[in-house]
């Protein structure tokens, strides 16, 4: 949408506070393959990328990348010296002796095996040591710069939501394909990159599939309508579901609705930090096993949203983390009746001392259109 | 844009031809875990699965998802016994024993390492054998299914760049952003699910950048203006690049011009089966390089295509491997000149026994609007 991003005014403090994980990983530098965390390091956008992080500074660290993007490398990470080779990962670990590494950390949770045999081999006399999760560790709780992006796509998502209810753009007769396509074009209008996922337009039964793909199938009066979209703004992801109903919603339509709301509003009074994921899941799934739908709620309560659009923390009571400010997470419990419908509401907000900060403001009463 | 596809009719004929590999490989079965294989393998279009396949028959053969995917993967895969969990990969992995596997194959390529350790627990007694790109062997060359697709979504791509010209949607003054949304949004009216990757639209200077996203900066008279896109239709992507010329070219971009439309024809009439990749690759780079501007081709002369984007195989110098009939592949040489503009010209093409079958329709002269 705007010229390439300048360096992320942080990107060097995020490599920073890696280098502090780097030692007590107990290892001289951190090969980063995943391009997610390559970004959220450096602010390097292109499509084929590695980095070593070298735990002494920036003088020792490398960016790798391939020719196409010879000008966009310098443009976006001057601060890095780059190293411009198609086999990146591998380039980099055979420049690790070089740089004075003995133990070279490597992203065991992205290399893969066959990866992970190749580069033993391209950086002998380098040992290669299990190092996962450690950008992820830092990315988990939102910098100021991060959240100012999330603010961005969340509130372009609410704007084009209201845009398209305005505009009459849900009404009986138009396809789940076309609102797909009008609501994400209004998202683009007001200066998304791309939706943030493939949208979710769920029509009268179709509304009971979690996760259902528009398709040709047209709005009927009376229908149940699910949106569960978002934007991509400087590569943070928005995160928002809304169920409406089209005209004048049967009683079964409104219990449930007020059940998922019900349900959402306890989910979001557990966000508090300290609070273990787990029992922010139970705080919502409890409204709903006491309804007796349990088993009609079938996915976790939430995840954490940033430079992905599902990361951690995974809010499921299979998960253990304890929530920190800072954190950015949905919350969006759904329940869903086989052939007749099903209600999601999802916000996207921010883990506070205080109450959580709402990142998605559009209304969630239960709108009759 | 449609109902649910259907199962693909050579799903279970996939399978079936991935047996004789898997006798090969020596394994009882194969645990495939790319999402990309597993919706070759199986139709399925979920975001979270894993895919046993025994060898002795789809009876022993599994797939796995989550709660959100119940129905469709009813729907999409009605010849396959569901398993429904969240960790895919390690539930299909503890059944192996149960299923009578012995030697389980995994995605060497594709399985992180931590994840093969998680693995090799879950799957006790069985033992996991590497068993690598199994099924990318079958995928490089195409069936008629997948050409099918692969010709819809070139099509809708020809289609909406010559609407897009027509319309005047090529002009002094449009941002390159306002056009890469034009061009996407006829995608999509002609039956896209979406652009088939970040569609690189670059004006002037910025043409001179292989790999450019679209900015808020205005075409203006003069420039060469590249325009890199596809469509996704069924999951299959399509892949061209055409640059033209708004107003009347000049000498040098004549001249850069004629220079890469030679190359790309000798790099398609090198399509032939039984050639060497690399030899496939020198053709086209020959042409440049007599020109005294090989510095200035910057990446390989193309690539596979299909349910990537980017596939194999890769038609590069330093790639080996022989193309075969009903391979799909890119030819796509670039010369860019720092500063000033660039050039490239790309089509898809199907690799025959005769002439490769071109894919992408729309005309290769320059353009001069």
């Amino acid at each position: 949408m705007t010229e390439p991003s300048p360096p992320a005014p942080s990107a060097a403090a995020r490599r920073e506070a890696l280098r502090t994980l780097l030692a007590t990983a107990g290892v001289d530098a951190l090969l980063v393959t995943d391009l997610v965390n390559i970004r959220y390091l450096t602010g390097f956008t292109g499509s084929n990328a590695a980095l070593l992080v070298h735990v002494d500074g920036d003088a020792g660290s490398r960016l790798c990348t391939d020719g196409r993007y010879r000008a966009q490398v310098g443009a976006e990470v001057p601060d890095l010296e780059p190293v411009i080779d198609r086999a990146c990962a591998a380039a980099l670990a055979a420049l690790a002796p070089q740089l004075g590494v003995q133990e070279l950390g490597f992203e065991s949770d992205h290399v893969t095996v066959d990866g992970h045999t190749g580069l033993v081999e391209q950086a002998q006399p380098v040992t290669l040591v299990r190092a996962p999760g450690l950008v992820q560790r830092l990315r988990v709780v939102k910098d100021a710069n991060e959240l100012a992006a999330l603010r961005t796509a969340c509130g372009i998502a609410d704007t084009a939501l209201a845009e398209l209810i305005d505009g009459g753009g849900l009404a009986p007769g138009r396809t789940e394909v076309e609102v797909a396509l009008d609501l994400e074009y209004r998202m683009r209008e007001h200066g998304a990159t791309a939706p943030s996922f493939a949208m979710i337009v769920a029509a009268g039964p179709h509304s009971a599939v979690p996760h259902h793909s528009p398709t040709a199938t047209p709005l009927r009066a009376g229908d149940l309508v699910k949106l569960d979209f978002g934007a991509l703004v400087d590569g943070y992801h928005s995160d928002m579901t809304r169920t409406v109903v089209l005209g004048r919603a049967a009683e079964w339509q409104r219990e449930l609705y007020a059940l998922v709301a019900a349900a959402q509003a306890a989910g979001r009074a557990a966000l508090v930090p300290g609070t273990d994921v787990a029992d922010v899941d139970a705080a919502a799934r409890g409204v709903v096993a006491e309804a007796g739908r349990a088993e009609q709620f079938v996915h976790p309560l939430g995840h954490g949203v940033g430079l992905q659009i599902h990361e951690a923390p995974l809010l499921a009571g299979t998960s253990s983390a304890s929530l920190a400010t800072g954190m950015v997470v949905t919350v969006e419990p759904g329940v869903y009746l086989d052939g007749r419908g099903g209600v999601r509401i999802e916000d996207t907000l921010v883990v506070r001392d205080g109450e959580p900060e709402l990142l998605t403001h559009f209304p969630k009463d239960l709108l009759e259109i």
